[in-house]
């Protein structure tokens, strides 16, 4: 038995066909090449037709499609909202999906709740009950699992941490995106990095050069080389990163926090950094039962909480 | 049928008892008047047996026990820590309420989810899956209920919002109680009035004539006559409270969140300012979804919520 894990993107979608013990059987990736609405749909229709026909040849039939969209699924309806696919304004993928394979069950979710389904089923959260995925990438938001459950809220909502508020006076550039990701996400840092920049009229480095290339990698790299601006950076991201972890644990006193997404990738070495600054933050018993760490499934995190999402599917099936 | 709901403080402790459909029967409140340790049980299990026979009295024997613990309740163990009780460190409360009444099914749990259950059995949240109680009194603690479960989390630590940090630097003053309860439960509000009290030289006003006395009561009857310090305190308090709201609702996408304990209280009309501040901050749609007011049932919230325990109780072994 297999199933089949998607994970949309903005740009770009994985495909990956899966046995029901976790085993990859086969990888797609595939570029949306800046495709709107429809097209976007069909793209995914298109792949899924592919996938479907690769999983025959190898003889492994996929029983089950599980779907990881980046932004809301509205769960009574099935359709969704994803900012950086345009068009997608509660649009009904999972209808769509489900007219052109009525054969297979498919289920959707959002990317957040997925990262810490793809943690539970195959990476560094397999046994708890209480964990959060948070991910820090160009921008921030939070799986969480808390008794057991996917957290979804009454709005299909829950986990919007990216709204953190963590410092006051509040400013109108934080109605875009909320505080914690206005500072402390990839697009956060280049922006802080710009900022400080134009702050520090007497710094000349390595990010001084091309003002206009500042982006997270090149503040990294930067942060490597011990340049004293990106240095700044990451000490106020560090403190950020420390508070919304210390949130957390004393919320919800979790057994492990996973930080994933694109920025860890490269700040998984200051995760004992963040983790001391949390411990100054917390509830000092929830403080001392949690661990954090990066992500087991790194990028793949949400391809595998999607193929997840599938296997429940079977499950639930075979259970009725 | 009739449960007995108890409540209890550090200083004193709720006795009623609930009809199935949540009528109370009758009420009593003792004073634990400063007893320790086992004296503190003895006292409980003595009341416990007086309102048993109450109960037999008026033809409503009562068929379960249901306990609210200011502080942490191990539910592997049934132990509490009750740092307002001297001796009930790891405390074995309901081994020895099961000892002494071994014939009636007896529960336990921390005040902050008693809060919240007793809200969602006959109070404001009633119906809702995603609810919040944030109590503010002399400390400061959240009962969460989270797609219709209360959070306990790995330890039975979750819902310490009180340590939420809300602005850095860090200071060492935090460490007692954290951020959130240092500067807005009912203590804080003393303490930053004191503080700004002797930050502010050329202040002459009604909480200047005696420092000594001021606490969040004198506060609060300044704030009515529009005392200056009185105002900044407030205003501070206002915007930490709306920034905590504001994280709950980006975090849990709630339904309704409860303010309680002793501050709401005086400082329920300050609901309608709160919430204007977390719109600010939290994450729109969410912001949009829930509601925000004041409890229901006041200072009995824990009671109702203990009973609440005790009716489970009966409801699962009538299951069984």
């Amino acid at each position: 038995m297999a199933v089949l894990g998607i994970d949309l993107g903005g740009t770009k979608a994985a495909f990956f066909i899966f046995s029901a013990e976790g085993v990859v059987l086969h990888r797609d990736r595939i570029l949306l090449r800046g495709a709107k609405s429809n097209a976007v749909a069909e793209l995914i229709v298109r792949q899924i037709s592919a996938s479907l026909g690769t999983a025959e040849r190898i003889g492994q039939p996929v029983e089950a499609i599980g779907i990881s969209v980046p932004g809301i699924v509205y769960h009574d309806t099935g359709a969704v909202w994803a900012p950086n696919i345009p068009g997608w304004d509660n649009y009904p993928l999972l209808q769509e999906i489900k007219t052109k394979f009525p054969h297979i069950p498919a289920t959707i979710d959002n990317d957040r709740a997925c990262y810490i389904l793809g943690e539970c089923w195959q990476g560094n959260t397999r046994g708890c009950r209480n964990a959060i995925y948070l991910s820090v990438g160009t921008g921030i938001g939070a799986g969480i699992l808390a008794e057991g459950n996917i957290l979804r809220g009454a709005g299909d909502v829950a986990g919007a941490i990216g709204w953190m508020a963590l410092a006051s006076p509040y400013r109108e550039a934080y109605a875009a995106c909320g505080f914690f990701e206005h500072y402390a996400s990839g697009d956060g840092i280049a922006r802080l990095a710009a900022h400080l920049l134009k702050k520090t009229p007497g710094y000349y480095g390595e990010l001084s050069a091309d003002p206009s290339s500042i982006n997270s990698y090149t503040v990294f790299a930067a942060f490597e080389n011990k340049d004293l601006l990106a240095l700044e950076v990451m000490d106020r991201c560090l403190e950020y990163w420390g508070m919304a972890v210390a949130n957390l644990v004393s919320l919800f006193n979790p057994e492990k926090i996973i930080l994933g997404g694109g920025i860890f990738g490269p700040a998984v070495s200051l995760i004992p950094d963040i983790k001391k600054e949390a411990a100054k933050w917390a509830q000092p018993i929830a403080a001392g039962q949690y661990v954090l760490e990066g992500s087991a499934l790194d990028r793949d995190a949400g391809v595998y909480g999607a193929a997840c999402l599938a296997l429940r599917a079977v499950r639930e099936a075979d259970d009725r």
